[in-house]
């Protein structure tokens, strides 16, 4: 539905299921597609029996910008998520989701040792992917360095942190850098950060998911830029 | 590993897999109970196939406290967990994993319409359901009754709270309800609080998963409690 409704990649054909209930409004937003009525078997097939809720529809793949690109456009104090080693495409998605939500402008991430921008990860996003600009990079460390030198301020998040989310900066671009969940932002990838942040937690479990650190970060630059 | 380490309930004997690497931590924990080494396989059957890392710890279950018997215990400032409707057993565990890394004293939910406890959810929390108390009530708008009574500032996270989450108290005992994603918090539910907060987020992605809205509220206590 978010697909339809936000137009960013274009849809060809829509698959419902044939007295399928609650599905008037998918079908009012694919107006100008096919639509094509289907028994449970066909959907079950054309997902290979993943979770499809009586709907499939076919389009373009979710565009990857290039940062150079993204960086073309004038943004006023945008926030860019980077995402370093998220490899769970069930975490990509719920950052995205959770970036969608507290306004970020971006999701960055690197080549290698990510996760794709897999079906599983579209799902887990909840229709956020449609909303967020994906932005795909070479070498992370370079692209920190493009940021920086394009005014950004660079923070990653780090249990190890000497500063506290909450001293994020409440203006100018900031690119906020999320590590995988064992294994943290790498140092190399730390080096060029401006600064590192921790989140409060204490006491026996010492990490957290994620992409619940990720939505933490993310609430903190919200609550800064409303209460600021 | 965390079930040995906090001793909240009794260990009956350790399996581990023959010839397992990264096992001593847990096997020096294990040291006044009976060790198995097993085949692969045989913890394949023992967990029906389930991921188990190499170690299964056969124990009591997880206690499930009475609400007032909890309440028996002085606590300074305690803050409660309470679930309406969580009946992922991921998101139950991913709620009390955060729960215990924020400092939250206890996870409260009703018999029904509740996730069970179940080896799904324990694995979720990652170790942290050894350190945070459980507690399981009949009826849930009594329970609030209850902690109101008791002198608790009942709080409901909701997408159309009139205050926000930096709007709770900083002092007192503190009860968070958190509804499920469908559905949210119940309007008889609701009725009981004291106040209905919402976090910060707009757009088309209008929501959050359960366990990121716990996370993020919960976050959002502690930092009051440490910048206040």
């Amino acid at each position: 539905m978010e697909c339809l409704r936000a137009g960013k990649r274009t849809a060809r054909k829509l698959f419902v299921l044939r007295s399928g209930e609650g599905l008037d409004r998918i079908r009012s937003l694919a107006s100008d597609i096919p639509v094509k009525e289907c028994q449970r078997g066909e959907l079950d097939r054309m997902t290979k029996n993943a979770v499809h809720q009586g709907v499939i529809l076919e389009c373009d793949p979710v565009p990857l910008l290039r940062l150079d690109k993204w960086l073309d456009v004038e943004r006023k104090d945008p926030l860019l998520v980077v995402l370093d080693g998220i490899e769970d495409p069930q975490n990509l998605g719920a950052i995205v989701r959770s970036a969608a939500a507290f306004g970020a402008n971006g999701v960055l991430f690197g080549q290698d040792r990510s996760a794709p921008v897999s079906a599983v990860a579209v799902k887990a996003a909840a229709g956020a992917m449609e909303y967020v600009d994906l932005i795909e990079v070479k070498n992370l460390a370079r692209a920190m360095d493009t940021l920086r030198d394009s005014g950004f301020t660079v923070a990653a998040l780090d249990g190890h942190g000497e500063q506290m989310i909450w001293d994020m900066p409440s203006e100018g671009p900031l690119a906020l850098i999320i590590g995988s969940e064992g294994k943290g932002v790498r140092k190399m990838i730390k080096r060029s950060a401006d600064m590192i942040l921790r989140i409060p937690i204490e006491g026996p479990i010492s990490s957290l998911n994620a992409s619940v650190s990720a939505a933490v970060a993310l609430a903190e630059w919200k609550r800064i830029k409303m209460q600021d």
